[in-house]
């Protein structure tokens, strides 16, 4: 009911019509230049297909009788050509085999996604960027396993996202510049097309025209597809490549919404989605502000790859078209193209709006009372007193001090193994200030920030 | 476009709000009854519910604001009886948490659809069992690894499709039966039920009327759903126990129709689907009568394993709410079920459709010329032979008569160390002949067929 | 390298050679009881098992080979069978096909990791029934969408985890109690079993001794499993509800772990898990206490239901024997047991030693001034105010709250559409107050220690 | 017991103690270049680590403890180097966190495993380039939802076998050259590092020695993986893009044994697995040779979708590092290497071996009396008929040529509508003849193989 939404028909069953209208007219034009139809013929159907309102209803309940829409959609714009031109007619879906329409007609949902896709994790890795430049120094608490380990500046966590997102285009960007057109007949020998050219007087000889793979040419360009090899009806490839470039794309922004989700707790509160009118709402509470945006990209990412397993496993399809095998694939392609667009819709909302509480990071970096740098008290002292008994001592101390026993300096300050320890140049305040225990962190994002403007040909800044 | 076509709406969006709608009418309903609310507001709401024609395409737009549908839809059914009567709408949803409303409208729904799979499972049992008794003593080549390996009946292989059916039948009742009503209030502590009817005068004690637990025990009678003993919103079991039922339910119709599509190649030819109008159509070859049906099942028994894993996934839920586990059960719920509903439709025509060719399962089951039932012969040789030695011997008998060297009977009687082997009594062909090695499948067969019987409650035949 | 350590062999490749020699003692001893071979070779046969070390490491490289493990197996054992008794060794699995002898090894393993799973779940089942109890009203904030809610009580949490292990309990004892024997032959006719029978001078009628489903029955017995109607080589019912036992099994304690991971945030620190020696250290922060037993279930749970999938696809096996389906269960049914096992030892030691801190529950409770209840008050003003506008005003005032306008309480007595509103008798502290709102936590709680009490025949107390 | 036998120790647990052992002392090297550690206590490490004999099963059971097994190992690796010089043991493992030890360890031995994947599938791609040289024009029956649907030729099926295994050679190229190295200490901010160099009086401007970001590129370096921009602690794309390919490995091998499998079927009978020594034996069956390579490889093809799930969802890990994110990567991780690795092995035997029966092939082609063709008679027979009535009449006298109502040519030559259809030169028979109907099926081949001998840099035969 509610996933999606927004997404303008760019998967609905009209869109799905008329991607398959669009491969038909594809194929009458290239045969019209190979002369194997008659021009005029191709023009009927392009002018009918442009133009036809199919019962998409219609269709959905006579699929099953083919177990595939196109034997009914077929039937349909034939019927419709008809009425304009019985001649044309017969030129409809001349030699093809219903794989190669709902195939190529995926392609070409696939690549529109992609490119809507490709488009929002641009606007989503410009925000991080800004978000990494701009924070590349603001300290805050670094957490593993749950528990503050040491300090790591918001920028970082930033260039983290980026990083990802950034992978993620990378993948969408080489996926989307493989995805195949579908040609290949009845069993992928395109047999028919030859035997239609040859009764339309074409005694084409290999490589010349009314050949074969001269329309799988022709036909591929028209549609903006890759022109593959050979026709892939058992071979799905594209299938798995396309789950897993989403994969990525919903992890990507998964790890983002995650943060985000636990850096906005209650009692952490670091940051806070952008507010909208009605946003974050609860039917029961008032005071509820909840972060929305990130739990619908969790929930995107918590599906998709289970829809990439189902895709992944279209490739173990047998003989020349699978039974059941390339029916499976349909509803997984579809959900988990909606879903990854969706998130990422949802992505540009969140981070070009999100709210980042410096203080708030600041105030949690404080609560330990400094054990979060005993990781640097360990490397000061270990020339002194060896790695391990340093490590061992950090370690009791800690823990007092978590367990109530005093603050950690004070402790540190009365340990009598550590008499000495902190000359006056090196004080323990100075050491225990976990924004001068920063490490590399402003390099590092420095350099996912290069990698950032290389991906978008921008100059360094 | 084509899933879940036929299924008559059960899970269309318009299902959905309806069965939100049955919900919030039960809440006000049994609220009436308690007295915390006034009876003539409960009527009002029922009444408006009964033909309320909420925008549903508006309400998915504007779930997105709250990452749930049940907001906008409570805004919008407070807005339809504000408008039959401003007090009224005072008590729509009171109390209540979006996921109350939700949960139990899937439930709802769930029952519906697996009412309706176990109906369709009823007949294809029915069915089968037909199958199985009439044909408890058709030889046929048993199979496997692909190889034919001893004997069987297609009454057998007919049982052990019900057995399957059986055991998806004992899954789907018990999940059915199983399903709770949800009512919980924002963080499952049913306070603000309390609360209203304390504001209502109502000063329940434990036990007593206006108190929480008892509003869940009328709410869960009124839909007919289990009263669960606490509020399940982050305790998802039951989403699990359903991903359950449905993979044993398009597994067991998917084992069947895989060995429809293995008996239907044109090699083996021993099924055929029933014939009708347009079904099986090919886009491409006049010839072709695809086996759609089983088609259809096993895209559907591909699928819903991946969506049981995201249902199953959905117990890892933090907190009294997840924020993006929730959200994430919609969708795959929903096709699952339909997939699962689906698969079972399409078994009902394909088991009471079936028929099945006894001349081709004889003519493929002597097709190895004898050598099928080559482990009877080495039962019979091993008292004389040792049974290490027999095996060989007739490992390299069978090799030979497969390579040409002679047909298997010939190759037996001419080797030299069987010679005196075979008595009269005991002739090789006897020995050879396929129906004379077909052990217990009939008894078998029975159990098989006691056991539905008893599921059914009917008399063994 | 880690996983499962600790499960004391119960799964190691020993384990599962001696579960295959269990089951070829039980077969040829039913088949000494049955006269269908000498008592004296089965007792051979159970006396060189009880001895015999084979060579795991060798079987395992050769049972590429066959494509399954069993076929060297049984060389090994004749071999060491002959060695003692060569006649014996004729009598070594008779009648048999390897998926018996692997299928029925299987479900005594597996009987024997869900005994121990049971009987782990009920002590963690106890030590959270005693949580619950001893909490049922400690308040605690209630979270929804990582947001405070309103309150609960720790107890009602507690409840909650142990609703979702006594969900588990019944789970794993249904599965452990179903779990079938398999004895079929080569394709499940039984046949060489009553073809050796006949051969030793059993002209057994139906039903009568030498009958192989006599066999099928003394079987089951001997091992301790139940008696399945028929074979089920191609029937893979149990392997589908062992995989839903175990996500139910993980996805319960994972769902605990996940709410420990959540409370023992630095920023939380609600609960930390037991001490001991050595655990939860990093390799680099002397400071570090991590939350591991909670980690190690958690990754548990992650997986299982990948593991379950992998389990529920193989219903879709062709033929009488799968060629690929079958062989896909044997690592995902180890691993999944392994893991789940693994989670639930964790779970022992994680909940028989949780340490809560109830002064750090108030705490959290506090940190929003109050608003964690404004539901309560939105019911309080809904008869004064009207159900909509109040929660648009209490919103209104929260977020002035949250944004540092003032305190929540001082901003509502400010607030000049409140003006009156609060009686002396209901003053505005009271219903401020958070454990004035608990609602039926305690109930809940009760009812869920009352299932308890009864799903372990204890009293209620 | 039985996967990936034969892998040699490529995966076991010794070999993961033995990567780990080599990243440990490329840390020491590369610390000992930059000046951060004495050049002769990093040749200590490397001699013991060289020598060492950790006690790997102690390491799994104290794995426990801390959540990994780099914590004992560490404790393990520094005790061995104190025995061989107390001074160097101070300078094991030198500002790393355990993620940083056992990523860059799984990082080794993946490349180790896709390196052998790719030697594996070279073999296969050359083995399957000669079918498809060799079969070019061999005619065959193409197959689709099960049925016969036009011709193709074995080398077409053997080309597209061929595509797929391209297809996987480039994504494991790709990902293997990906690969990144894992150093970034504690929380990624490379801290320690610096600290460590600072203490040995090393006061590195940003770019200069002994800051963080030039370990990290000398660390990469010495272990020949990518240099990662930024520490991939919570950024798990690398496990995403193994489990891709992973899946193409076995889903492109497991395509090719589906088809093996079903050509191999007793009936089909058109190919053979090359025998071996013991392969293919049952346990109980004399006469069975089952396909057992094609078996194994389905066998993986079918679980390792699943485990690249469970990879897939490790990119949403929360916070520097997850709390059971990271630990649910490892056995995933492990059991698809050594499956798809598996797959490979036996994938080249089984192409290097495969014995197709052309006699057979034809055979097959030949059993539908040319019905096979009945699309080419469509476009034969559309100018005169019209494209509908075309088809509808070939489907009539198809079904009746299969419910034995004649043989298909001579129903074809008495049908009344044909009367005069065929003239002298395009008699029926040429017409009928499936080998005259095998369309662009060798200039297919001819694209796919130029792109192998592309692929491996061979000339175009």
């Amino acid at each position: 009911m509610w996933a999606g939404a927004g997404l303008g028909g760019l998967l609905s069953d009209e869109a799905w019509v008329a991607a398959m209208l669009q491969v038909e007219v594809a194929l009458a034009r290239v045969q019209a230049r190979l002369g194997v139809i008659p021009p005029p013929a191709a023009e009927v159907i392009a002018r009918v297909a442009a133009s036809a309102r199919l019962d998409v209803a219609d269709i959905a309940r006579r699929a099953r009788g083919a177990a595939n829409p196109v034997v009914p959609f077929v039937q349909e714009l034939t019927r419709a050509v008809a009425e304009a031109d019985p001649d044309a007619a017969e030129y409809v879906h001349r030699g093809s085999t219903s794989q190669d329409i709902l195939d190529s007609a995926s392609m070409l949902l696939t690549a529109r996604v992609l490119t809507r896709i490709e488009g929002d994790l641009a606007r989503v890795a410009d925000a991080l960027a800004t978000l990494a430049r701009e924070h590349r120094a603001t300290p805050m608490a670094g957490r593993t396993l749950t528990q503050h380990a040491t300090p790591i500046t918001f920028g970082l966590k930033a260039a983290g996202w980026l990083a990802l997102v950034l992978d993620a285009v990378d993948r969408v960007r080489q996926v989307r510049a493989s995805l195949p057109a579908q040609l290949g007949g009845a069993a992928g020998t395109l047999a028919a097309y030859e035997e239609y050219a040859r009764s339309a007087g074409i005694t084409g000889t290999p490589g010349g025209p009314g050949h074969g793979v001269d329309l799988l040419a022709g036909f591929s360009a028209e549609l903006g597809l890759r022109e593959p090899e050979a026709p892939w009806h058992a071979q799905r490839t594209p299938l798995a490549d396309i789950g897993w470039a989403l994969v990525v794309v919903t992890g990507a922004l998964g790890k983002l919404a995650v943060d985000v989700l636990g850096m906005s707790r209650t009692e952490v509160a670091e940051v806070v989605e952008p507010a909208a009118q009605g946003r974050g709402v609860s039917s029961a509470m008032p005071q509820k502000r909840n972060p929305v945006l990130a739990t619908v990209i969790v929930a995107a990412a918590r599906q998709v790859p289970g829809y990439a397993l189902m895709l992944g496993q279209s490739l173990l399809a047998e003989d020349e078209r699978s039974a059941g095998g390339w029916q499976s694939e349909w509803q997984p392609l579809r959900e988990a193209l909606r879903l990854a667009a969706g998130a990422a819709g949802n992505a540009v909302e969140l981070t070009e709006g999100l709210t980042v509480f410096p203080e708030h990071l600041s105030r949690n970096l404080a609560i330990t009372g400094g054990t979060i740098v005993s990781e640097r008290l360990n490397v000061a002292l270990a020339p002194q007193l060896g790695k391990v008994v340093a490590k061992q001592l950090l370690a009791r101390i800690s823990l007092e001090a978590a367990s109530g026993g005093g603050s950690f300096d004070d402790l540190l300050a009365a340990a009598p193994e550590l008499a000495g320890s902190f000359s006056e140049d090196r004080a323990i305040h100075d050491l225990l200030d976990p924004s001068n225990y920063l490490g590399a962190a402003e390099d590092v994002v420095a350099r996912v920030l290069r990698r950032h403007y290389a991906s978008y040909g921008q100059e360094d800044r």
